[in-house]
């Protein structure tokens, strides 16, 4: 099976039919989705499992108590020796509609993006109307996630279309309660593994493709842990003018330690910080190299004359862990400043982690850090005898909300196969980042629970407002994730 | 004249009138005294009018439209070469009603500290009836600034009732607004300097007696500047996983440029920082070293285990200018704190000045401190253009609230005639102060604006609740200030 063919399957679909996929999306997308309300969480998981049984998938809905259900699915394929599974979720975001131009559960189409001066347009009604790749449909979850659904359902119809078969066996895992942290998914996964344990590769359909609009793929991404520090000055506000340059002011104490935990490049000054990092492997350092740089295009977007890092690009930078101070606080700033010397100064430290980093361990050097600095380290409010007895005393809280990073090995050879495969039809502008800088739970679930690898494909346009008021999808991109999508159901043997 | 005579009048007074003395007061305390409400503001110049022209004073009301009225009195002494001005406030801070354990306008005494387990006793009614110096008088301006008032009127009562004359011309010069800033004090000081312009010395009395207790007095305040630093980051909040580790974090460069203006000690290192500052005589510096130390006291009441300068006194280093971080802000901390990389981080920096410290030169030494650090310095919101031309763009803001330190010379013959007439009633136990930390606008305008020396003669005890709910004088601290009074009454030709 060559890509050729099923991508001219799926655009010659696409070009017959866009007026009846946009047809069954807008039915789809009418369904309210947030995972909290269940009688419409049932609307969409009957809905979406009528789509695949039409299509000849074995539907089923994965049940645990009060979770909204797995819509699961199974379509094998005599001979195959291959499982994929798609993954994508059919929840959405809560909304507030009254910040929508539209209600929310309304699908709207537009002639081009609104923030561009796009107009309302009637949906096309006819075979063989043309529909510009460029026109918007606004829906809650139009991009986030519900756009891998109709695309993957264009994908099906355009290879049967054209008689290709397919050529791995495909599993579907539709997700309930991914914006709500997919708090249920472990014991899903756990649950359910005898359905889920012969996937050879799970293929997670979520998310933006590339800043400059090429397509764009996965393979793990950051962890994560916080910290938030809080330094001691006198114990009671004290007049600034009284004993001003007598008492201790705790900003200034909070400054010098800051300053020592990162030099002017932005390099971490903490002993032992890089040193777990398990490096890439060739070819992953390769793929992060050869992605399109866009940090000039960032830079000019951000306003920023130098990033950290004397330069290196931003996808190399992500693959290394991050410390950043999300919060600072004491005293008062602007028309509540007040002339006192504050008690406290406090500040939220974060680190995104990488492959290597155990995130405990990761505090621990922080906190190594600080007493070689000279503080007296205490992890719950010292009392005024503690603050007396130590020049310097803080305290420090360690974020319960800290996991490792989430990678698949990109040299595996299932990955190596899917990404000759993808490589195929994206050419030379296909990006294959070995991490996002961000976390992802489902990455974790997949990569490091379960231990399965796996490929995150972005399908949507990035200006999708996702989470947000007038969420939309760019047609082109449906599309594009229609013909991505028949590539993956056909990959080579 | 000797001292112990006028001490032993104002003893033998206060001992069989001390029930008049507080009734009187207790009448003057009734009177709401907020600087805006100018009604009542009449009426508490028309009893103080009344107070002093029953003891000899020609009184009249200077008055500029829309102020409160100060109120004036002279009582000239034939043959007298000096005059001394008497200088007190009878505006009282608003009052939050509810908070207060009695209606502030209705004087309560009490036969001990309410913090201190005190209880509400009558008022006294005979003469010769003894009244425990440790009792209090709960009521707005008990201390704050209508006890110097009752003081002196007692002070002259004794005299009078011995026969003892007094050795100088006395004026008197009652604030009405001083609670709100003194804003037309400048006008009434130009506008009646006919009536001011050969007094000698102003005793500015306001202000609680000496940590321990002892009899203070103070020659000056410091003066104050600020600026508020703000540095900037990314152009909007970012994602602190996506780009953590490549975007700039405004809260580290905020925190190197803040490490790089003190050391651990406490020193300031801007260039230049110290270097305007008029030393102290030998005299005020032997004053200030003389003050009983209460670091130690202080240090265990604060919980501090260290204070800046490697230990030198309290009452040493407020005689040098002091730089604070008095706000410090970034992103959110707490509950609130969100996954970002902030935009800017904001520093609120305020000095306390000295002798020789012009306010806008140590700005300009902070600036020149920043610009060597390798910021550029913009005073006004920084276009996105800028913010991209410079790896470091830091706006300053130049606080408007900013003035030099009051500072008399002690060393000048008719301040050390005061001086040596206070020590003959004090002894060792007077403590003369150089400089207190705090501003006082009240000095600026007598040391500065029209160049003559004063005096600070506080009187009142520390816990008093100045400014709060529940303020109260303790009735030993009236007395006392009727001995001190007496004294500056009498003091030796």
């Amino acid at each position: 099976m060559e890509t050729g063919r099923a991508i001219k399957a799926s655009r010659s679909w696409i070009n017959q039919n866009g007026h009846q996929i946009l047809q069954e999306y807008a039915e789809l997308l009418r369904l309210p989705n947030h995972a909290s309300d269940l009688p419409n969480i049932e609307r969409n998981c009957d809905f979406i499992s009528q789509m695949f049984a039409k299509r000849g998938f074995e539907m089923q809905l994965l049940r645990l108590e009060g979770a909204p259900p797995i819509v699961y699915g199974e379509r094998l394929v005599a001979g195959a020796t291959r499982t994929y599974c798609i993954y994508a979720h059919y929840d959405g975001q809560p909304v507030v509609a009254e910040n929508w131009t539209h209600p929310p559960f309304e699908p709207t189409l537009y002639d081009g993006a609104m923030s561009n001066g796009g107009r309302p347009i009637p949906f096309p009604t006819s075979p063989n109307e043309e529909i510009d790749e460029e026109s918007r449909l606004y829906a809650r979850s139009a991009s986030d996630d519900k756009a891998p659904i109709i695309s993957l359902a264009a994908a099906l119809d355009g290879l049967e279309a054209a008689g290709i078969g397919l050529t791995s066996n495909i599993k579907l895992f539709f997700d309930g309660e991914e914006e709500t942290g997919s708090p249920n998914v472990e014991n899903y996964l756990r649950t359910f593994d005898h359905l889920l344990n012969d996937i050879t590769v799970w293929m997670l359909v979520d998310g933006a493709v590339y800043p400059t609009g090429d397509p764009s793929f996965k393979f793990g991404s950051r962890g994560r842990t916080a910290a938030q520090l809080t330094v001691y000055g006198p114990a009671r506000p004290l007049h600034s003018g009284h004993y001003g340059n007598w008492a201790p002011v705790p900003g200034q104490l909070l400054a010098r330690l800051l300053a020592s935990m990162k030099d002017d490049e932005g390099k971490v000054l903490i002993d032992g910080f890089y040193d777990s990092v398990i490096p890439m492997s060739d070819f992953e350092r390769g793929q992060a190299e050869e992605a399109p740089n866009i940090d000039e295009q960032l830079k000019e977007e951000l306003a920023l004359h130098t990033t950290e890092g004397n330069g290196e690009s931003l996808n190399l930078r992500i693959q290394l862990p991050s410390l950043t101070i999300r919060g600072l606080a004491s005293g008062s700033v602007g028309e509540k400043a007040r002339n006192v010397i504050p008690t406290t100064a406090v500040a939220e430290l974060e680190m995104r982690l990488v492959n290597g980093n155990d995130p405990d361990s990761m505090l621990d050097l922080l906190e190594a850090h600080i007493k070689k600095e000279g503080w007296f380290v205490v992890d719950e409010e010292p009392s005024l005898e503690i603050r007396k007895a130590h020049r310097k005393v803080i305290k420090m809280i360690r974020d319960e909300d800290s996991f490792a990073a989430s990678k698949v090995d990109m040299d595996r050879p299932e990955i190596q196969e899917v990404i000759a495969g993808l490589k195929s039809f994206t050419g030379d502008s296909g990006v294959f980042l070995p991490a996002t800088g961000a976390s992802n739970r489902i990455y974790g679930l997949i990569f490091n629970d379960i231990g399965k690898p796996g490929i995150c494909i972005n399908t949507v346009n990035r200006d999708n407002n996702q989470h947000g008021a007038d969420e939309n999808v760019r047609i082109g991109n449906l599309w594009y994730g229609a013909d991505i999508l028949s590539v993956v159901l056909t990959l080579p043997e």
